[in-house]
């Protein structure tokens, strides 16, 4: 089997630590680990496949002989190095928002439009955590009942923002345990015990950035005509979002029939049984790959309705995992050299 | 000015402590506090205005004498007593679900229906906090735009199950920063940074009593033409719940107006200025008597809509607060022997 080199761009966070495992666990053909960070934790190791692997300088140069160069620095750093990556001949699959809404990169969720990549020129863009496990749980009922509008709220684990705000939960923790004042940085307030509906800058519409995510990009991936309504919120939780959805359809649905789809269709794992308090929560869903779905109901307020509950590991699906994804589709859609 | 015996009926309890305070705060016009209690509780006390004050048998003949029994016992407790004590001559404000959907009990948020109080036959039904917090903030919109449809979804604090749940949340936080194992009872999963898309009981439909209560007392305290779509979620936060609100309107409606209205109306206090990060949480809640309102943005995916951030202390004006007013407005109005 070929085997690839593959970088990893910010491989000492917590997105990029998330990959490093994924293609460990998945077995992914690596030839070559590259982890890149910036040049102040060079010298620094990674794990890999039970080797330590010396970090090196995210720059120029660096991407020579790479086929997959995983991205996850932000939207700055991609913006910089991600056409350098290509110019030396990797394919870049980034998971800031940089090249999402870039008509010419696809976006991609491998359950739901993997023809998208077909197309490529060197970047594919993997897209917001939010938006991922929400998709791939709402693919196989819209395509039975075609979705119209979605009005989303998320509950959204704090590592969605990066290790600093791991730690700053941690030091919350430790500091009310402790009786000390608890102090915010990472956050405009304090999180512990507390919800903040307020994730990435707000724009002058009112909505935030990560919620317009949610509208932008799902249109570019499942289907322009939905309209989605989103709210987004930030939650005392380590790992796992959790969404509250609720869907209007053209064709009548039945949650029933929705819970058989979803029990078929790929990367869900259904969990609904109320009567015997069987429904996801992010601690299920930490470090597994599935995205869950339970509370699955009908909406009776509208003439064809359903409420769902989705739950998803953000660092693994919302963002490592469908990265990796990704590349395997494009190895077995001949996309690679 | 006349002055009132007044019961508080689960007294120990943790709405039962808030009501104490808030009588105490507000400077209710108490002539005599009877703290009430399950009997083992009997002899034990609790504070007002700086006198201890012994606890009694919540039984027959507690409420002789007695002008207002503020209950908080849970529905069971309230089947049973509360006739007992208007037998006795006492007016019961009653904060379980036990008599909100009887067709002949006032169902009233004071803001909202106060009118209702006046057929009384005895016993008050104090609303769900979840419904009082969100129909605080509607009341106005409804009377000027007409609310068809309400989607909701809660984040709603520990301390609305009771004391034995705010404990459980305090072990958690020790047991994880002592690195010991975390044991649930209250909850049947670990609440401590998870998410139970879990309220009350599951019934039938799909839908947990604490959504159903919202779309029912919706119905019964603003306009029983309103449709509810409710989502109801537990999160690791102490004091205060959040809603995320969509409404859909008969009327144009636009947020300036909303914004507007809802800073002229009782009860509520909107800190909306997302520019410089202004929307309330929680903690902004913890101990303060108003709705807050924020997030107020147009919802362009259909014709008439809005999206709002509404949080509230459970325990006071979800619970406390409320009965507390509803006392006094029937004194006002002159419903009181």
């Amino acid at each position: 089997m070929k085997q690839y080199n593959v970088a990893v761009v910010g491989a000492l966070g917590a997105v990029g630590q998330e990959m490093i495992k994924t293609l460990e666990q998945r077995n992914f053909p690596v030839k070559e680990l590259v982890p890149l960070d910036m040049a102040a934790n060079v010298g620094k190791t990674v794990q890999f496949h039970g080797r330590s692997v010396a970090v090196k300088a995210a720059r120029k140069g660096a991407f020579v002989g790479v086929d997959f160069a995983l991205f996850s620095v932000g939207a700055d750093g991609s913006l910089e190095l991600a056409p350098v990556a290509v110019d030396e001949g990797a394919i870049v699959i980034d998971n800031s928002a940089a090249w999402r809404m870039d008509p010419g990169t696809p976006l991609v969720v491998p359950e739901v439009n993997p023809a998208a990549l077909d197309g490529h020129k060197g970047i594919i863009a993997n897209p917001n955590c939010s938006t991922i496990q929400m998709l791939v749980a709402l693919k196989p009922l819209h395509d039975a009942f075609r979705i119209k509008r979605i009005v989303v709220s998320t509950y959204q684990a704090i590592s969605g923002t990066g290790t600093p705000a791991i730690q700053e939960l941690k030091d919350q923790v430790k500091s009310w345990a402790g009786g000390a004042p608890i102090v915010a940085k990472v956050y405009p307030r304090q999180i512990l015990f507390n919800a903040l509906p307020h994730i990435d800058d707000f724009l002058e519409n009112g909505y935030t950035k990560e919620e317009m995510k949610m509208v932008n990009e799902t249109k570019k991936i499942l289907d322009p005509a939905i309209e989605v309504c989103p709210t987004a919120v930030r939650v005392p939780i380590f790992r796992g979002h959790s969404e509250s959805v609720n869907i209007e359809t053209e064709k009548p649905c039945d949650p029933g029939a929705a819970r058989e789809m979803l029990r078929a269709a790929p990367g869900v794992k259904v969990m609904d049984d109320p009567s015997k308090l069987v429904y996801p929560t992010p601690l299920d869903a930490d470090g597994q790959d599935a995205v869950f779905v339970g509370r699955i109901r009908k909406d009776p307020t509208v003439r064809n309705g359903l409420n769902l509950w989705v739950v998803s590991d953000n660092l693994r699906k919302g963002a490592a995992l469908n990265a990796v994804q990704i590349a395997e589709v494009m190895i077995a859609r001949g996309l690679v050299k």
